[in-house]
C-alpha cells in the first residue's frame, strides 16, 4: 500500500473538529499534501484548506481522497458512497481510515475496478508478515513510547522526523496507525495485524538502512495499558530500537478509560521499556521525555516538565511549546 | 467452538510419529475420547488405538473426526477430502488443526452443509474479542510461562489440571493452542488473535468462576522469545494470575530455531512474568518451576533440578519423571 498524494481531505457531515481529527492532523503534518477538502451539508469540521467538490479536486490533482473522519454509529451513508463513486471515477483512489470497510461497499468496489483505481483500507495489513527473528539490522531507530495510550506518540515521532530533515539528517517516520499512515502515504496499522507477527511486521516496516540513517518509529499503547501492552511489546522488539523517547501527558487522572488502573510513574515506565528493549538491541538507551502539558497553564507545564528532567534525568521537553530541538540533540549525542 | 468427543484420530499419511504429534497429545490426556484411529496408505503413525474406518468410527459414536496431523506442503490430498466428505455424511464433525483451511475445500463444506456438522478450524479464532479491561475476576487461575517456545507449558498445565481434580478441586484446563484445543474440547489459539485482543481475549477464556475454582491456563511463548513476546505479555495481563509456573527445557542450548539469542535463564525469566503480571494481580507469585529434562540422564536431570531449586528457592520438578504433586503443593501453599 502506498497512497499516492496530493489529497483532498473527505470530512462528509462529520459533526464537530473532534471527528475530523485524521484529517486534521494530515493537514497539520503534510499541508503541501492536502489540496482541499470536500465537506457535505451538516459539517461543522473545518480543515482550514479551499472547499472543492469531487470535479475541482480532480482538476486540481488529487489523486487519493482521505476518509479520515469518523462515521456515525458505523453506517455509511449513500451521500458518502456516491461521493466516492465520483472520485474514482474521476481518477483518484480512495484511502479509509474507517472501521466500515469500503471494500465490501460493491458499488464502489465495482466503479475502482472499472477505472483502474485503489481502495485502501489503511486500518488492515494489507500483506502477510513473517515472525520476527531478531537479526540485527544495520541503520539506527527511534521508537517512541508511552505511559498510556494517546500521549503524543505520534506528534513527537513526527516533530523529530521533522527536526532531523531540518539538520539535513536522513531521516523516515514509520507510521504504525491510521492517521500516521495517511501521514507517511504508508505503513502498518500494528494493531490490526495477527499476534504471532506483531513483532515480525515492524522488523518489514523499519527494514535494513544505510548506518547513518534514522527510522523514527511511531508507538502504540503502553507496557502498563492492559489493553494493548502486548502491541506495544512487539513493537519494541521488532523496531530494536537504539533510541527510546518517552511520552506522557501530564495531568491525566488514570488510565486512559481505565479509572482502576492509575497511570504508571515515567521512571518505573522508562526503566521497564529499555529492559524490554535490551532483547534485540542491548546498547538502547532513552535518549529523553516529551510531554503532553495541555491539561495545564504555561506555569504549570514548565514546573511540570522541570520535575520530570530532575526525577529522571533526562532531556524533559513539550514538543508543542518548545519544539523537540533538545530532545533531538540528545538523540544524536552518543 | 465446542468439539464433541468421543473423536476419532484422522492420521493420514503422516510420515513419521513426530507428524501425528497433535493427535498424540490428545490420546495421552483424554484416552476416553479417542475411540479410534484412521490410517492411510503409507501411515507410519500409530497412536495406540484401535484402527477403524471411517464407517466403524461412526458405528462407534465418533462424534469429531480430529485432524491432529501434519499434511506434506500444505497440500491436501484427496484422499483424505474423500475421508472427510465420508466422516460429515456418517454424522462426525471435523475439527482440524491444519494450516491449510478445510473450510475453503467446496465439496466438504457443502456436504457439511448438507448434514448439518460443523466444521472447526482449531487455528482460527471463532469470534471476535473486546479490548481487555483489567477488571478483577472472582475465581483462582494459574498461568504456565516459560523461558522459551515447546519446553512443555502444555504438558506441565495438564497434569497440574489432573492433579488438583485427583485432589478433588474444582479446575478448568484453559487451552491457547491446537492441541490445547483438541484436549480441552474449546479454547482460543491465541496467536491467531488481532493484536490488540490477545489479553481481552483471554480475559473471555477464562472468565469469573466460583472464588475457590482454578483456572489452569495453558501458557505461550516466552518474553524472551523476541517472535511471541507481545503474545505472552497479552496472555500474562489477560490471565490476571494468582500463581505462575515456570517452565523451561534444561540444555537448550539457544532459542529454538535463532542461534543468535542464548536462552534466559530462570531467575530473571521468573523475575520479568511476575514484574509484568503484577499489573492486573499485585498479589501474583510464582508457585515453581517445571524442568523438561529428555536431554539429560536421570542423574543430570536431578542434578539440574537440585540446581534450579537452589538458585530460585522454588519447588522445582521434572513433571515427566516425577509428576507435580511437590508444584501443586506449592500451588495451593498461602
Amino acid at each position: 500500500m502506498e497512497i499516492r498524494n496530493p489529497y483532498l481531505l473527505f470530512l462528509g457531515d462529520a459533526p464537530d473538529q473532534l471527528a475530523a481529527k485524521t484529517a486534521n492532523g494530515v493537514r497539520v503534518w503534510r499541508p503541501d499534501w492536502c489540496i482541499g477538502q470536500r465537506r457535505l451539508p451538516g459539517c461543522n469540521a473545518d480543515c482550514a484548506v479551499p472547499d472543492l467538490t469531487i470535479e475541482e479536486a480532480a482538476a486540481a490533482g488529487a489523486r487519493t481522497m482521505i476518509l479520515g473522519v469518523a462515521n456515525r454509529g458505523g453506517f455509511m451513508p449513500d451521500s458518502w458512497i456516491a461521493e466516492m463513486v465520483q472520485a474514482v471515477s474521476l481518477g483518484m483512489d480512495i484511502a479509509s481510515g474507517l472501521h466500515t470497510r469500503i471494500t465490501a461497499i460493491p458499488e464502489l468496489v465495482e466503479a475502482a475496478k472499472a477505472h483502474g483505481r485503489s481502495l485502501h483500507e489503511v486500518r488492515q495489513p494489507t500483506r502477510e508478515f513473517s515472525v520476527a527473528n531478531g537479526t540485527r539490522r544495520s541503520g539506527k531507530r527511534l521508537l517512541t513510547v508511552g505511559t498510556d495510550v494517546s500521549v503524543g506518540k505520534m506528534f513527537t515521532t513526527l516533530a523529530i522526523e521533522r527536526e532531523l530533515h531540518a539538520r539535513g539528517l536522513a531521516a523516515s517516520f514509520r507510521a504504525t496507525g491510521q492517521t500516521g499512515i495517511f501521514i507517511a502515504g504508508s505503513g502498518v496499522s500494528i494493531d490490526a495485524v495477527i499476534a504471532d507477527f506483531i513483532s515480525g511486521a515492524v522488523e518489514w516496516l523499519a527494514p535494513e538502512n544505510e548506518p547513518e540513517h534514522w527510522d523514527v518509529i511511531e508507538g502504540q499503547g503502553s507496557l502498563f495499558n492492559v489493553s494493548y501492552a502486548g502491541v506495544t511489546l512487539g513493537l519494541i522488539h521488532g523496531a530494536q530500537p537504539d533510541v527510546l523517547v518517552m511520552c506522557h501527558e501530564a495531568g491525566r487522572p488514570h488510565m486512559r478509560g481505565m479509572p482502576h488502573f492509575p497511570v504508571i510513574d515515567i521512571p518505573t515506565c522508562v526503566a521497564a521499556c529499555l529492559e524490554a528493549a535490551r532483547l534485540t538491541n542491548p546498547a538502547v538507551r532513552c535518549a529523553g521525555v516529551s510531554i503532553n502539558t495541555s491539561r495545564l497553564d504555561e506555569a504549570e507545564g514548565r514546573a511540570f516538565c522541570a520535575r520530570i528532567a530532575g526525577e529522571t534525568g533526562l532531556v524533559t521537553v513539550d514538543p508543542m511549546r518548545d519544539g523537540v530541538a533538545p530532545l533531538v540533540d540528545a538523540v544524536l549525542r552518543d
